[in-house]
């Protein structure tokens, strides 16, 4: 299938199909698009939480009013954005920078105090907003290479945010819930499946100027 | 090529081969993509502009201190979120659905109310946030279906946002800009082609709780 084709297929699943579970090597796929989406100065401020402690998944899906994709999905993962992205952040990625590019510390040093400048123009907030955004872009291409690979995925706004981040105690780790997102297989009895897609149209979205 | 592959081919292009442009075939393919991405509510918060207007166009680059991938590329897009969205929003919605699901308005009136009541609980600003957050995933699809179809993709944030909202009027529009987005085919001059890309790997992306 071609992406436009992954997408028409896809759709919100409401109810999994509780035998079916996506197998480690197509996980593994899904995810290595994840890891090279593009984000602000190649950042990458943000984690996927694969939530596998029933007890802690029982309490995530409360904290979703019960939604029944949490209980029925494969997988179950808790998109998270760092809140405290600082100089560190920028150091951690420039020691990846000269690896990968086989280079001295010195070459990148300009590019890390341009990095370092533009973040000092957020504040605390703005910088969460900032990582926020880029996990977003990560959702895009997450649900793009779930579409891609014949999974469904459901994200998952409508939760309680700060529930989320006391079970999974987020606030220590530096981290932020941002969006649910559950991987499995749709249910044969989803009456979601059967309701046609309502999207804009292209002349709505994209307008020439 | 896999959509992992497309994403290893793909990096953020700085300057792109002017002779080269990306068809309307090939470009009506990957707007479809976009437009099926998912959203919040289904509410579509967001428009991609495409700008051809010359003039508009070099301000635009002004606004981003004239980086190159706006004067060299095939096609420029701003990505604007909607800053306004409220009951009417839903209710042109609901609208759609009507229609996509030939089923009666009363039927939905249901929905139309959960939804403004989600929408009330927030105001003005977390409201663009929320819709800006849509737009982002839009984006991430954006990336995916470009690599996917063989187009370079630059999305790019370091401009001058107040600065290219009142270039295109946006403000009197509702909108507000978030990203810049510029489409074409990499320059065999691009020195950036050679430079391998810095990723976090996976275990540091991805979880287990």
């Amino acid at each position: 299938m071609s992406l436009v084709q992954s997408f028409q297929w896809r759709y919100a699943v409401k109810k999994y199909d509780t035998s079916k579970k996506v197998t480690p090597e197509v996980l593994a796929d899904i995810f290595e698009s994840v890891r090279l989406a593009p984000s602000s100065f190649g950042l990458q401020p943000y984690k996927f939480l694969l939530i596998q402690d029933q007890i802690k998944l029982e309490e995530i899906g409360r904290a979703a009013n019960g939604q029944a994709q949490i209980t029925t999905g494969s997988h179950v993962l808790v998109v998270a954005a760092e809140t405290n992205v600082n100089e560190k952040t920028v150091a951690d990625y420039i020691d990846k920078a000269v690896v990968a590019r086989q280079t001295l510390r010195n070459n990148l040093e300009q590019r890390e105090q341009f990095i370092n400048g533009m973040l000092s123009k957020m504040n605390v907030q703005q910088r969460i907003t900032w990582a926020e955004n880029q996990a977003y872009i990560a959702v895009g291409v997450f649900v793009a290479a779930a579409a891609e690979a014949g999974v469904d995925a459901s994200p998952i706004g409508g939760f309680n945010n700060a529930a989320v981040d006391e079970i999974l105690g987020l606030g220590q780790k530096n981290l932020t819930s941002v969006l649910l997102f559950v991987l499995g297989y749709r249910s044969s009895e989803d009456e979601f499946a059967k309701i046609p897609k309502v999207r804009k149209s292209t002349v709505e979205i994209f307008q020439v100027v």
